[in-house]
C-alpha cells in the first residue's frame, strides 16, 4: 500500500507512521511522499532526514481547488493508493476527496463527534470533560465526520492543563494512527455506512 | 446528606445507587424518598422493597411548572438536599432547578457532549464510535449539558449490537453514580463555571 502523507506543521504523527513503517509494524505499508501546503513545515525536513521524498505545493494565493488538483496530480503519478491527513491544515475540495474514494484518513484530537474544528483539545478541556481522546477516520465531504476506524480515551487528570492533556492525547493519536493503519493495509474491513465491519 | 431520587420506569440506577448507601459505599448519604412522574413504574416497587419512602407524583394532564410545585414541594418537605434523576424521562422547569442550585445531578448514556438527548446508546452505535461511555452531570437549564462530575469510557466491540452495548454502558451507570456520589456527599469539590475541581 502506497501511502502519501499531507501536512502544514511539525509532522509528529507523520514521523511516528513513518517510523513504524521502517520497523515492520504496519505490514505492506510503504510511505511513498510527504507533501505540505506550507514549504517551511519542519515535517519536510524529519521526512527528508527519514529518505522519504518531501516536497511543498505551496497553497499560497491559490484557490482551494486548483490547489488540489496539483496535489492529485502529484499524489497520483506516483501511484499513491491511500493519503494519510496528519495535522493537514486546509479543508480538502470535493474534487480531492473523490479522487480517493474511502481513500482518505485523517485523525482528529477528541472523541468525535464532540469537538470538532480547531484546537479540539482545548475545546474539550474548556467544557470540562473527564475522557477526551482521538479519533482515526475516513475523510468525506463534512469535517471531521467520515466513518470512524479507531478511538482512543484519555481521561482528564484534576491537574491537567489544556497543554498537558493535549501532550497527552498525541501520544496517543501516534499509537492510534499507527494501529488504524495496520488495519487498513490489513484489508480486513468492510465499510457499510458510517459503520466499519472488521474481521472476517 | 438526604438524597432525593425521581424516576420514570425500572429505577435500575435508582436501585443501585440504594444498594450502595446500604452498603456503606456511600458515606454520609441517605436515600429519604424515590419520586415517580408515573404511577406505575417498576422502580416504585423495587424503592418500597428497600424499605425506602416511594410516591407517584402523577405528571399526566398537567403543565410542567405546576407538576414541578408540587415535586419541589414534596422533596423540600422532606428535607432533600440532593436530588438523583434517574431514568427521569421529564425535563426540569426553571423553577425546579432554581430550587436546587448544584443540587440537581443527572446521568446520561454517553459520553457527553456527544449524543443528548433519548436513546443515545443507539444514535453513538449507528454513527459507529468506537467509544461512547457515561455521563454523571449538574443539572443546569439546558437538555444534557450541565458541568460533569466523572465520565467512563465504554468500547464498541465489532460483533455489537445497539442492545449488548446499552446493557454494557448501563453497568458503568452504575458505577458511575455510585462513584460520582461518593465525590459529591464528600463535599471537596468546587463548582468553577463547566469545570469541577476536586481536591483540596
Amino acid at each position: 500500500m502506497k501511502i502519501g502523507i499531507l501536512i502544514s506543521g511539525r509532522g509528529s504523527n507523520m514521523a511516528a507512521i513513518a517510523d513504524a513503517v521502517a520497523r515492520g509494524d504496519i505490514p505492506g505499508a510503504e510511505i511513498a511522499v510527504v507533501v505540505s501546503d506550507k514549504p517551511g513545515a519542519a515535517g519536510l525536513v524529519k521526512a527528508a532526514e527519514r529518505g522519504i521524498e518531501a516536497i511543498a505545493i505551496p497553497r499560497s494565493g491559490r484557490i482551494r481547488e486548483d490547489h488540489d488538483r496539483e496535489l492529485v496530480a502529484a499524489l497520483t503519478e506516483r501511484g499513491i493508493e491511500l493519503v494519510c491527513l496528519a495535522g493537514y491544515m486546509r479543508l480538502l475540495s470535493p474534487f480531492f476527496i473523490r479522487s480517493f474514494p474511502n481513500r482518505i484518513v485523517n485523525i482528529h484530537p477528541s472523541l468525535l463527534p464532540s469537538f470538532k474544528g480547531l484546537d479540539a483539545q482545548r475545546q474539550a478541556f474548556e467544557y470540562g470533560v473527564r475522557i477526551t481522546g482521538c479519533t482515526v477516520h475516513f475523510v468525506d465531504e463534512e469535517l471531521d465526520h467520515g466513518a470512524i476506524i479507531l478511538q482512543k480515551a484519555v481521561a482528564v487528570a484534576d491537574d491537567d492543563t489544556a497543554e498537558t492533556l493535549s501532550a497527552r492525547i498525541l501520544e496517543q493519536e501516534h499509537a492510534s494512527y499507527i494501529e488504524a493503519l495496520r488495519l487498513i493495509c490489513g484489508g480486513n474491513y468492510r465499510i457499510e455506512g458510517r459503520r466499519i465491519e472488521f474481521g472476517s
